[in-house]
């Protein structure tokens, strides 16, 4: 076996690969609403199903939750090292769905902007990146065997907080222990520039509801006298910020370290267009913390946001209601030692510290884990950077990533193992978006790069 | 004729008015969603029916959104006065449906808490206000006739902002005009209690929609560096209220005067529960300007109040998204000489200059109106009051109302008319809420009290 016949043989299957990609894609795996479960067992099954048809051993796990997918396959080479490849299944759900410009679950290919485009829900997240790993393996195995020993970990729940994985990793710590994690949930620097995430931020999902009157109420009849729960919730939500963009919780940025003058320096090396980023959205002013650069107010600051709210009427026209109740789904983004169980002790005393006597909060956790980050020093750093860099004729740049990935910081702290963030996304992938994308050639030279790595690994 | 005649055959003919009530209540008028345009089309049809069939000249009048019904009979006395009476036949939305007993278009008797009462959408709002009139003047067309002129007008667009009422006001103005309006959508003081509304507070609602980045991002990659609709509107709103519950906007007060002595020492007297009226809906607190009562927060003091609010991922679980806008349902309720138009442009104001650089307001208005007031030297006032106590065998109370029934405002200045606004709901009616209900003893004795009125107007 030598690398350049895997090389010729992913190149070779191409077609039969994104045919296969796009079986995964047309299965409706989105894991936050039940109504969805039995999807995702179907892919969870596809996943173990091809898998075993490589030469894994491949299984089904139940959880309390979506069923994870475990796999093992040994190196030809009994001393190789031994990775972990995690990814997941799951994805996001698809509204608004008039915004889509085709059917998200019929995936097909479309030319746009001089480039060949994988086009449905999860192509970028995560199914695309996971299923270049498989190709890539797959390409070894009929050539030959695989450099490194490799297990697969996939999982269902990523997009609404890993609620099952805590217990199943420690339940299967034995079986999961590798040298290192490889995940593949990132993104490239640029579409010629490949890179490796170092650094991603923490979540802690939390949802408020307030709640007033017994009942909705006629704004005529009671409007004055009764409080409305969404005056509260927008007094509580808007405090959460003060005037400079900065958080206002007590002891947000308690464990915020700032960040060592050589990564900051690498930072300002990178040809980063903040006009540009933002304007690729319509926008124009970095709208976090003043004084800090966009890179470190999604790399290295923490934030925190309102993903959804809703109270009262929300229909056509109007209803003059006082509602009885509004909820909002807020969520914070960690960085260096935030510690995610203070953050939400936090958020709940902000939040009962502005109750009036006439309203009660609940919460509903939907997770909370901190940030992680790998070592500039580790020698898999420097292997991979090096095989990444030979496949994309270009220096791979070491990054940090805005996005959660809560399962590495469960590796690191449950399982001692550090996580290599190497993923073939582009931030144009218009992920949990309508329309979502993965590049015909991230996957194409993903499958690639993940052969080099995997080569380079074990030397 | 005598109007013991009358009132006995409105008590011998009560099952029947019951029937024909029921029939109205099954028809689905909702009229701010334009999926009911045609139940609310037939219920004007049914009206117009019923009133011909009575003897009236009535028709059913197209305008630009749903019908009128305008309906005339004259007194056999020639020179008898001339009233229009007022009502609307379209309701309220029924979500959150859930939550209703039974099928909110499926009316029927309910007995509870000693009362039977009927069980409907628009059991009190307005349907059966309505038709207590509407028996009435059966009564007396079956009975030798009416004791005044009667014009009668029915709108179907008093729950969406009465858009079309304006312009058919204008174009009718000949054939609406009379010595009075009586409007019917008011309550009593308590069960026993009968009143007169001479106070209502007019209504300006407001839709404001905060648009952002062009699509929906990932709150992860975008995070912390992307403003947030959410986030501006939630801060807007918040500001409208200052820590004393007073509206914030500038020159909101004005207008604003303060209640005359001998009116407050009136409202004083009333045996009003504060406690009571809030503790029945699971609140203990006043919510309005500190330093008032509930009585003038509800009926002589301003308010602003969010109806709706709504904005990025609102469905089981999570989404970690940014949205690229949020919107909020806005209302105020005005009293004194409070400009609606003028409220309008200072919302507007508030709402821009709040605005970073990033974002765009847009606004959809959905109606406004100036409070009203009838002398309380009106000579038909006394003449109603004094029919009233006969009736109820309790002294009827002059009242103010906190809700606003626009068209009153326009009555008044677009065709010089004083409108008499006497009701019979009650405060436990649950109008705009889900179980809405209306006191049978409300539909019998209002017929009655009609009746009396009627009469009592024309010596």
């Amino acid at each position: 076996m030598t690398i350049d016949s895997v090389l010729t043989s992913i190149d070779s299957n191409l077609d039969a690969s994104l045919a296969r990609l796009f079986d995964l894609l047309k299965i409706r795996s989105i894991s936050t609403d039940p109504a969805f479960k039995d999807e995702c067992a179907r892919a969870a099954s596809w996943l173990a199903d091809q898998l075993n048809g490589m030469g894994f051993d491949a299984s089904v796990r139940a959880t309390t939750g979506n069923p994870m997918v475990v796999a093992h396959a040994k190196s030809t080479n009994a001393s190789a090292p031994h990775v972990l490849f995690y990814g997941h299944y799951d994805v996001q759900p698809v509204d608004p769905l008039a915004l889509w410009e085709d059917d998200p679950f019929a995936p097909k290919i479309v030319e746009a902007e001089g480039t060949k485009r994988i086009v449905a829900r999860g192509a970028a997240d995560d199914k695309g990146q996971v299923m270049a790993f498989v190709e890539a393996c797959r390409a070894f195995m009929a050539n030959g065997g695989l450099p490194c020993h490799v297990s697969i970990l996939f999982e269902g729940e990523e997009e609404c907080g890993s609620l099952s994985l805590p217990a199943f990793l420690a339940a299967n710590r034995q079986e999961l222990l590798a040298d290192c994690v490889l995940v593949c949930d990132t993104n490239m620097w640029d579409k010629n520039t490949p890179a490796i995430t170092t650094m991603l931020r923490g979540l802690v999902l939390q949802e408020v509801v307030i709640e007033a009157a017994s009942r909705d109420l006629h704004s005529g009849l009671f409007g004055g006298a009764a409080m409305n729960p969404i005056r509260v919730l927008t007094r509580i939500l808007a405090d959460l910020h003060d005037a400079n963009g900065a958080v206002t919780l007590p002891g947000f940025y308690d464990g915020v370290d700032e960040l060592p003058a050589e990564v900051a320096a690498q930072w300002r090396a990178l040809d980063f267009d903040e006009a540009a980023y933002l304007g690729a959205v319509g926008l124009g002013e970095a709208a976090g913390e003043k004084g800090r650069s966009v890179l470190e107010q999604v790399w290295s600051r923490p934030t925190c946001d309102v993903n959804g709210i809703i109270g009262g009427y929300t229909g056509e026209g109007t209803k003059t209601v006082l509602p009885s109740r509004a909820s909002a789904k807020v969520s914070f983004r960690l960085v260096g030692h935030q510690d995610p169980l203070r953050i939400v002790e936090s958020f709940h005393a902000f939040v009962q510290a502005r109750l009036p006597s006439d309203c009660t909060a609940s919460f509903h956790a939907h997770g909370a884990s901190p940030a992680i980050a790998l070592p500039f020093t580790s020698p898999m750093l420097q292997k991979a950077r090096v095989a990444l860099t030979a496949e994309w004729d270009r220096e791979a740049v070491l990054i940090g990533g805005g996005g959660s990935i809560p399962v590495i910081g469960q590796f690191k702290r449950d399982l001692g193992m550090d996580s290599l963030m190497i993923g073939f996304g582009l931030d144009d992938d218009r992920i949990h978006s309508p329309n979502e994308k993965y590049e015909v050639k991230s996957f194409h030279k993903g499958a690639r790069s993940w052969a080099r790595v995997l080569v380079a690994l074990a030397e």
